[in-house]
């Protein structure tokens, strides 16, 4: 069943000015932390470039807040280049974040599987190749949702970017070469699967109408985060069963052995109350349980959300000790701090 | 015009028991930090009591969150009381967690002013004195928007409890008494004021229909957290012109000098994107500059929701060296954390 799309109502001035002004704001509210290149649209480390660290660069369409600006700090990113609202920033624009944040010792590029950020990005590391900047890429791939998709080649990119984000940016902080922080990433791209619900669609800016129509009584399975079709719509079911569409998925695709330690990623996509993220991670908690398997780390809130998306993803990443230590140091950015 | 209800899809299982499943769910997110008494519905800091530390307690209805059970920790809180969606806890429950958190340096309870929290914590308050536990109270009444309410005589607790929650919390982690306590609260209760404004309704997880119908074009400006209605109903606006519909009636109340440096805190209601806070942000920290007023410290996003309502808060505290400090001071909670 089809509903009218109607009007999501939005605080904003000029639907075509929304990226510059919120990145306006962002630098009106962390000014210790952050500075921000408003030419180039990027949020970067008050401090950057930081000499002899690797320097660490993500991006993408907006939209997805706090992810990419809401990580750049210490111990996380130390740039972040903004998109039009899920559009794939220009290459341009990653250039000048490499530039600014090149200390000496390299640039990762942490990129999200989509077809455009993959290509863009790729081109700007063949011209900071060209200037001599040394550069890295990882692309992230942790959704099991569907193998191909409207915007991807293969798999997207989505919860485990936020986990690489900060593993990669404790390696980096700690001294870590480009190859370690690289590896780093891939570590966690490897040991990462994710899968999200859709409870509605959202709006972007310039259209204000739902990109996608979902029946009073519809969830969408699998969905990605600009609204991508998912593996199937269903009838709403409980948490419980939800939670069970979720990780089924993500575990048959991931194959944890039994007495393994997660960390376990409850990720609101914008319109989803705490209160329910939470009561979420109770249903995550008892069915890892069930398996055998321990929620060894946990993050639970809105990290990489869908506009005003109602929904959540799953992401569960299988912890060693290295990841473990990596996760636990100390972060200094606007969306996550711990330790500093 | 009205709009015909429609039901809200959510994360849940039975309708009566989100609450405490939620809790459970805090309980397994954040073992080290908080310990759960699922009984009395109690969120406690996990070293609690801490010894000759005043212990301050909060609580409300649920649906509010990372209020009030987010803010549990070193440097906040050390209990939060959750009563039934938008429904005040019991006087049990208050009593339950002024005798946990007794470290034999007196017990604050931190109030927002709707009657019936403010019947149960003071019931709470004299049954705790007669078992010899010295208790204060400090009623936040912050919400400029409406004299009296719908729940209330006299002006809404909002905004100003959290910064309230966090500068008395740093009080009485640095050793305060528990006079220091409820007079760092009280300032800042004197200091702040706040206005909200609606751009949608929420649904109740007992009900699953909007509370309030709102037209497609129209907002709520003065709204309460629980979908009160506030001063009138307007056209949808720009940002700028909502922050202006915002901000007049607080810098009218608060009279704030010129010069005057405040703590900005723009505060999602829970359906609303962050892209869009900063963006109200940006609004605010633009046209207070405009009347001679600085941004010294700044908090932007959701911290005391109305379930999924798409809407913003601002509160301002016109701060102070003392209350710089204490903001400034390290805390630990799964929703505010910094220099710990």
């Amino acid at each position: 069943m089809s509903v009218v799309a109607q009007v999501v109502k939005k605080f904003i001035n000029d639907p075509d000015n929304v990226v510059p002004e919120a990145l306006a704001g962002v630098a009106a509210a962390h000014p210790g932390l952050v500075r921000v290149d408003l030419e180039n649209q990027l949020v970067l480390r008050a401090d950057a470039p930081v000499q002899r660290k690797v320097g660490l660069v993500s991006g993408g369409g907006s939209g997805h807040e706090p992810l990419h600006g809401g990580f750049v700090g210490a111990g996380m990113l130390d740039a972040a280049c903004a998109g039009a609202v899920f559009t794939s920033p220009v290459p341009d624009q990653m250039g000048a974040a490499t530039r600014a944040v090149d200390g000496g010792a390299g640039v990762l590029h942490l990129v999200k599987n989509y077809t455009g950020d993959v290509l863009n990005f790729r081109m700007a590391a063949e011209l900071a190749e060209d200037e001599g900047i040394d550069v890295q890429s990882v692309v992230l791939d942790d959704d099991v949702a569907v193998q191909d998709s409207l915007y991807t080649a293969g798999r997207r990119g989505v919860g485990a970017t936020v986990l690489a984000e900060k593993i990669a940016g404790a390696c980096a902080e700690s001294g870590g070469s480009l190859v370690e922080v690289a590896d780093a990433a891939r570590k966690v791209n490897d040991r990462a699967r994710s899968f999200g619900v859709a409870l509605s669609s959202c709006a972007t800016p310039a259209s204000g109408s739902p990109i996608f129509d979902l029946g009073p009584d519809e969830i969408e399975v699998g969905v990605g985060i600009h609204g991508e079709p998912g593996r199937r719509r269903e009838k709403h079911a409980s948490a419980h069963d939800i939670t069970e569409m979720m990780l089924d998925p993500i575990l048959e695709d991931l194959k944890p052995a039994s007495g393994s330690s997660v960390l376990a990623f409850v990720n609101g996509l914008g319109g989803t109350p705490l209160i329910e993220l939470y009561l979420l991670f109770n249903e995550v908690n008892r069915q890892l349980g069930d398996r055998g398997i321990t929620i060894g780390r946990s993050l639970v809130g809105n990290y990489i959300t869908s506009l005003e998306m109602a929904g959540a993803s799953i992401t569960l990443l299988v912890l060693d000790d290295e990841l473990t230590a990596l996760w636990d140091a100390p972060v200094k950015t606007a969306a996550l701090r711990w330790g500093a």
